[in-house]
């Protein structure tokens, strides 16, 4: 039901003229969109146009600088994360450089903008304040999770505002960028940003509960990856949180083992014995739920269906 | 008399208010703001702005855009070229990490951009696309600039250029914005663009050659560090053109020289002797002359006095 959005998003990206030269900021950025994703965040400014009565041709350079945006920030995390792959490639500071990877990610930043600048100017002031107010987020989200691993004590609250900003704010603003080409009011506008950004939450903690609860296939990654790599997930918070003064010693042991197959198993029998996963999962529905209401509350002419078949779809895909 | 306009820029960025949090991506910022340099690109968008008749209280937040992405450029730069010292400062790379120089750069140039979207609805849009166009030709500048190092064959034309894109069209944005901003044609926006972008090639080719032949207590830096660091300047580039059959050993011998003082010494020498210096400032009397000839052809109300005198005071500044 989504292809129709996802093939313009593909068309046009096949289509994007990026110079040849100098070909160490071009051929990585080349690469990097090629290697893909699901485009969701394009798709999700092409929807929002729709539902608000627009046309989704003439918010193709929006929904695009989102995607390319979301890139950038991709390409930008690697080098920070040391991260060797993504998406199951090389990712760019390793097949190229660190110095190709932060000036190819630069120029793509850049090149969002541009696609920004493409639309009608009358949308573009509007366009751009959220943009920018959306891109610094991610920048303090992201400084925010790589703050956390030094960092002993990290409350859920913390956490919950690290997600905010460096995953569910794009999806707000690729809404809110459908409801501003599609002229909506600020009222619907704010809805649907809030609509996103819940969604995102509730999306990003779903990822966590699948790292250890998952159907390894669907996932398509290993169980535990999260427990071997010590990320503090909002299950481990949870967990932290749970324990008292008799099994604080045994969560602490667990942490610490060696054998990492044992730890995931240890974790997973600690987390099915002390609820945690029943605990993690109210956050869950918590956000899964003002996402919702937000997207009811919503008062448009257009069938809201696409949308709510894509929360389904984002749930659903790997339970 | 550049005063004014000077205390105007450095009272903004005074008051320039960023968050406290994430202090790793903020402090850095404040940092290197403050360590800062002449203010020449945003003080070019307030003469332009006076020049083209509008009030430059109108144009503070554009000319600080200037002034905040030439800084993001070169935080990333000096990661880039592994420089520890700007300004006789530690580099951001340096006094924190890599990464953390990344992301605070992220953070100031969409704070540049922020700032632009601060300006009148009306120009927005012109101001975007004027500022993309540069941003992208800023890092295409810098990726020529890292790729000439291993590139064997650079022509004068390459060198030209690169330093138009790296350092010169900076400069006829910054003036451009003045002129968006204070509502000049569009002929006329063209001419002190050229008049900036020229203006900056003369004044880059001025720094190749000071960095030999100025005094080095007023160019503020040892003589020859160009020829020490094997920089591919203009007036490299200008002796490997000039050579002949016969001299083309005797200039290769001095550029292996190990011993770097004999090293300037000698290519000084040789520069002397096959009138290197003299054909290089035929370059910078082209530029000079094509920037002034710009300058004078505009078709303005108001005085030129200033960008007249702020000519000459960059071009005599260490000769």
């Amino acid at each position: 039901m989504l292809n129709f959005y996802t093939q313009k998003i593909e068309k046009y990206l096949e289509k994007y003229n990026l110079p040849n030269s100098p070909e160490n900021i071009y051929r990585p950025i080349d690469y990097f969109l090629k290697i893909g994703g699901k485009r969701l965040r394009p798709v999700l400014t092409l929807l929002a146009t729709e539902l608000g009565g627009g046309d989704v041709d003439n918010a193709i350079h929006a929904a695009i600088s989102i995607e390319l945006f979301h890139n950038f920030s991709l390409i930008h995390d690697d080098i920070m994360d040391d991260a060797p792959k993504r998406r199951g490639y090389a990712t760019v500071h390793e097949k190229w450089n660190s110095n190709i990877a932060i000036l190819s990610g630069d120029a793509l930043l850049i090149r969002a903008y541009e696609l920004i600048s493409k639309q009608k100017n009358e949308h573009i002031p509007d366009l751009l304040k959220i943009f920018n107010k959306t891109a610094i987020e991610l920048c303090e989200g992201q400084q925010m999770d790589m703050d956390f691993e030094n960092q002993n004590e990290v409350t859920i609250d913390d956490y919950i505002s690290m997600i905010r900003l460096k995953t569910s704010v794009l999806l707000g603003c690729a809404l809110e960028f459908g409801f501003i080409i599609s002229n909506q009011t600020m009222e619907n506008r704010k809805k649907i940003y809030d609509f996103g950004v819940n969604l995102g939450i509730a999306f990003q903690i779903q990822d966590d509960i699948l790292d250890l609860y998952g159907d390894p296939e669907k996932v398509g990654k290993q169980v535990g990856g999260d427990i071997k790599a010590n990320k503090k997930t909002l299950l481990y918070l949870v967990s932290k949180n749970i324990v008292n003064s008799h099994n604080h010693n045994t969560l602490n042991a667990i942490n610490e083992l060696k054998d990492l197959d044992k730890k995931i198993e240890e974790t997973k029998k600690f987390y099915d014995k002390n609820g945690v996963l029943e605990e993690t999962k109210k956050y869950f529905d918590f956000y899964h739920d003002l996402s919702i209401e937000s997207l009811k509350s919503l008062e448009v002419i257009e069938s809201k269906d696409k949308l709510f078949h894509l929360v389904s779809y984002l749930f659903n895909r790997q339970s």
